[in-house]
């Protein structure tokens, strides 16, 4: 067995928005701009240690069997059956928690990637996301779904048709579609708003739904605004999860009226997405649903712009000290 | 007021497998070389009667207000203001009721076709669509919904966005999918079909629904005969409805053993679908499904195979004999 090696490896993984309106636990796209950068570091003693959390993330755990990078890091060390050595993460989080911004899946991701990296692995991506979908169900109350992690690990804009076996669709979107992102400083933590959806879903509803992702597909593939417009609709999740966003309907109401193509929660809120026609138009809609969120509920927010399915994780460097 | 003229015309409506797996409600496309034949004349008698029904529906109404065709003609002469004149119709069903391959649907739409000819009225399709809708909706116990009118009137594979306001997608097919029809010599209502899958379903299912929505139109458009392929599950109306079809089971597992992408009911069955890459390769499954169910049942059934997304309805002759 050889000695081990001290290496570090750093990787970013993007914000994503999930559900997409009509896509719920099965759409997303990645976010420029906006992510969280995770260092890993070989050492000689087994299992997962975070050593910092600097950024956004002052009330994440440490505790690397809570944390999403943590979890995320040890199912890849055990997964790839490595137990003389282990890893220390340090996390720059870029993507707040609770933020609906897929906080939790950019961790997952960047340490799964920098894992990889720095332990001289060469995983193919599936594995890698097998290990981040890890990270992220204790961050979703058990509930595995790939609509943050997908997009986060692979970028551009992606429907997870299966988790498994997995089956991973990049869908390809017309030039020039921008996400504008509002993100009210409040936390909404998305294993309390999944359990709000209950089990069941009325049929009516339902097919609505799948019309709408029939919709939203075709338009994407074909370039039509204006279908991509009319399926940007949420029968299933935003009537319930838009009431624990304050001035979600007015914020909606004033990207719609500012000529957004469609708004809705991004994942579980609080931060709300609106899709758009252009960097300049996403530029007016960001501001009016800025200035709602301010003047409706007097809360401060987040604004970004960012082309619609940006770029994956990745890592950004890699250093030897053998 | 002009006195009415003497004339006719006759208009053909195709078969449509609605639902195709995952897209209850929502997805359908027009089948060659089957179809509904209405023939419309104009007369002085207000309303409408139905003279003569033809062909496979030995055991359709004659009664003009409890008749798609009839119920069609009716709405659109009453939704044109037309109140000195009638229709009667003549009808041949070249679609067998019960079928599960839109037979109410074909009559309705061949009606309404024929009616707009004959009354000179130069309607667009969506009024049509309207008309033919209203016709369907008795045959489907009041519930309105487009996916086998649809693709009857317009023709290739479509999804039903919405029928209220009305917005219909085109979705483009790669060259070469064909479908493998066989239907069992027995009768399904779709009225008592639809009663069976009750009025919710989990939200897991719905959301494997929507999964397969998305691969499946993804996969149209990108040709990628592997995702269209994966993507044919029914995880909401074929496992409650498979079982009202005899050999069901049997005929499915013959079809994807004969090398179908995927097979499912043709709207709530007995009819069963399979697609097929090439009309070779229909041709064999459907040999295979019919061999299935003559073995296991012991039923005969009648065998087609098509093109996916042929031709609508259209006129096909007009006099005037005035």
């Amino acid at each position: 067995m050889s000695a081990p090696r001290a290496a570090t490896a750093t990787a970013v993984a993007p914000a994503t928005v999930s559900n997409v309106a009509c896509g719920f636990d099965v759409l997303g796209f990645a976010v420029a701009d906006v992510g969280d950068r995770v260092t890993a570091t070989v050492t000689s003693r087994p299992g997962v240690t975070i050593t910092r959390i600097d950024g956004a993330g002052s009330n994440v755990t440490l505790d690397a069997r809570a944390n999403t990078a943590g979890v995320a890091a040890a199912t890849l060390l055990e997964g790839s059956g490595i137990k003389d050595r282990g890893l220390e993460l340090v996390i720059e989080k870029g993507v707040a928690p609770g933020s609906g911004l897929g906080s939790s899946a950019a961790s997952a991701v960047a340490a799964a990637v920098a894992a990889n990296a720095v332990l001289g692995l060469d995983l193919p991506l599936p594995r890698l996301l097998t290990f981040a979908l890890e990270g992220e169900r204790i961050a979703s109350g058990g509930v595995l779904h790939g609509d943050n992690v997908t997009p986060c690990l692979y970028g551009g804009f992606v429907a997870v048709r299966s988790l498994d076996p997995l089956d991973i669709v990049t869908i390809p979107v017309p030039d020039g579609l921008c996400c504008a992102l509002v993100r009210p400083h409040i936390e909404i933590k998305t294993s309390e708003s999944r359990a709000l959806l209950g089990n069941a879903i009325s049929l009516s509803a339902a097919v609505v739904q799948w019309a709408n992702v029939a919709g939203l597909v075709a338009g994407l593939f074909s370039s039509d605004w204006g279908l991509i417009s009319r399926s940007l609709v949420d029968v299933v999740a935003e009537p319930v999860r838009g009431h624990q966003v304050p001035a979600f309907r007015e914020m909606k109401q004033a990207a719609l009226d500012a000529g957004a193509l469609g708004c809705s929660l991004s994942g579980s809120g609080p931060t709300v997405f609106a899709l758009c026609r252009g960097a300049e138009s996403a530029e007016r809609v960001a501001s009016a649903m800025q200035n709602a969120l301010s003047s409706v509920a007097g809360i401060a927010g987040d604004r970004y712009v960012s082309s619609v399915g940006g770029k994956g994780a990745r890592l950004v460097e890699s250093a030897s000290a053998s």
